[in-house]
């Protein structure tokens, strides 16, 4: 069965790779392509059933409030979410027939680096992130590997496991990189680089490595299609796309 | 609550690393260290509650059965178990007080690598593996590799996943690697390695890789610590540390 | 002092990266961008010192024809160039007031690794190449592989060194990768990756590894812009960016 | 033909490896293993043609004249050489038949890793070390990583580059790692681990990697045996190994 699915934001370099992986996807027929000006009416004309909102945070909930309200999923990769925000949307969703889902990372990469790190956390008694970036990257370390680094901390948290052994007494200033909560982050900065995310893990004679490598700007699609193909079955607002992965 | 554990094939390398590692774990407390010669009885005399076994094919069904009659979990890294031999210590724990983890593989980083491929893999077009030895070893590629590629074939075809992108037209013969199910798998040997093992996932834009590296021989002291934690709660038989770390 | 650059081909996708690498030197000027029906002449009329050509090998030979005629250093990327081809540039440019430099690839990382791995072959036992390309590849190696593994064959036989250690005696179908002039080479094929060659050398107790990643199509760049930079000092036909580099 | 060599602080961790390494080597013959109680005058008698010297800085300054005085060549990887211990063993080089390897690292891949870092520097944009140890090691970032970086750095300078790309202007402390230099160097520490160095350059579109893994602490022996085939024509005092590779 072929799901209707509308882009918002389709002139946009992210929401024209959409519309080429919904066009390439079997399963998908892409029924409104939106850009800034357009009328979200088309959504409903058209029998769109899912949406997928690569806007601004300027557009964007007045965008979700719309489709929520004519019963069209939604799946969001636009940034600026609080959580005032959020729990807007969650109100929306209450007794309403679309679901949202909203992701601060599809790249599916990235998002299973993520999970295997909580996963293997507790089984090693060091664990270090180190990310790599091209240069014009504002911010050091990367949300996405701080993230990873707290996810690491709270399962030796959970799972009773004290400080990670370092013998070090004489250091130059950075080398030891960023302690995020307990975790040491670094952050490389490299020309050609796009984004790239190294976890190690390293426990008596071995060690486990669980690196992500994204090559382009379109590495979000295969996540976007997950998400437009599963948010009919999760109820009400999802946060991260990890929870449509079962795993 | 300090356990009491007994390691048969005590005098062995192997043996050796774990007398060692049951002696640095605060939880644990070594009361018998046996080998060849010595009486089984002395297990039962000192109270042993678990016992890990690596001897070799000749005796360990002797010990298991030993060992099960008189009430002691066994946490086994013995190599040589076919079905049968897997039947008959399975009847043996049938309506004893004893347990029995069997494993081929003690390397917690090579067991999470299986698992998180078995994991990925329905998330990605395309999956390899290409694993790193000693040029010493007489096999190609490794068991863990087919085994891992094994578990990637099967989570694909759970996932209703065709045949791998693979355009080739020319080729040099064995360039592309064993083909296991469906599955490239390439064996590098090398001086100076040890044993290393990587699993490649690529997706639009994106590859994420699972590597695992073991250093020296005793990388399977921390699993079958775990095994030794473990082994009474999951009653009878299991084959497989990955059953016992809840991911 | 600026050097005055002419590009040919200037509208396909490599000529365009080429002219916007020009546009971007401060020591580079940009005199004439030329595509298929462009008139030559305008080479001359403009000053142009040297070309870049990226064309076809339908038409590469009449370009270097007239430029070398008209004193005007070429750096060549075009394919095709077989031993006749490269006897009659030779012959041109000889008591020619122009230099030819025609390279099969111009990544300047994918150089070194080949040059680094000739350097290193004969301080250590193993050597193997991994290439890692997206899966609509035809050729399996690549010709960058093949060509890296023949300078380490002859940095082995050179150096005395004999066939490299490998007791396998068990091995699936094409496990050990092809044997190109007895260093084994394995080619992956992974959706979303571009160009990866990774070399790898073994000896006791440690390995060296050489990687090279091209993340996207215009990682010549910056060996053409060297190329241009150079091609002056450098008399006669030049066949390898390898011989600009002074390593 | 064959070399005869000795071994001093023969039964030392260290010195064990060389015995073993001499042992295996067709062309060399061991002719003494010393240790701290044996009389040098062995060497002579047994005809020592070169000596190792894997000793203390107590008595490695004894040794040296002593061989020096006696015409047997000498490679030395006992620490603690400042510029005066430098200059007494220069001076007792000057008229004698005896020439001295001095190096601080004899494992080949690291001595290859900084020579051919210091060769790739001038053609990329960006520039980092980032390297792994055991959890026990003292000082982060390791003399071979901040070695390595000042080697880059060098060459940066002398191919007139400036400093290396970096946007960054939101960072947590220790994220960029430490600055050697203009060079950033990111110590990882890891439980399992051994020495690992991993040397990353960016350009356009691509990225080199040179990275140098040491398994166990063997790995300086083929360094150590290139040393003592080698000495023989280094006249004088050499400070480094590399100098002994014709790269």
């Amino acid at each position: 069965m072929v799901q209707k699915v509308g882009v918002l934001g389709a002139k946009g370099r992210v929401g024209q790779a959409i519309v080429e992986g919904v066009h390439a996807a079997d399963d998908l027929e892409l029924v409104a392509a939106l850009d800034r000006e357009d009328d979200l009416q088309t959504l409903v004309d058209q029998g769109a059933e899912v949406i997928v909102d690569f806007t601004t945070p300027g557009s964007v909930m007045d965008n979700l409030e719309f489709c929520i309200q004519n019963g069209i999923h939604c799946v969001v990769g636009t940034t600026g979410f609080d959580q005032g925000r959020l729990d807007q949307v969650r109100q929306w969703c209450e007794g309403a027939d679309a679901n949202v889902l909203i992701a601060p990372n599809f790249a599916i990469s990235a998002v299973l680096t993520m999970s295997f790190a909580r996963q293997a956390a507790r089984f090693f008694d060091s664990a270090e992130v180190v990310e790599y970036h091209h240069p014009n990257k504002l911010d050091a370390p990367s949300g996405t590997a701080i993230h990873t680094a707290e996810g690491i901390a709270q399962a030796r948290r959970e799972a009773g496991m004290g400080a990670q052994p370092d013998a070090t007494e004489q250091s130059l200033d950075g080398a030891r990189g960023a302690d995020v909560d307990g975790v040491a982050v670094h952050a490389v900065r490299m020309t050609g680089m796009v984004a790239h995310e190294e976890v190690i893990f390293g426990s008596q004679g071995q060690s486990l490595t669980i690196r992500q490598d994204s090559y382009d700007r379109t590495s979000f699609v295969p996540g976007v299609l997950i998400g437009v193909r599963e948010v009919a079955k999760h109820d009400g607002l999802t946060v991260g796309l990890e929870h449509f992965l079962d795993i």
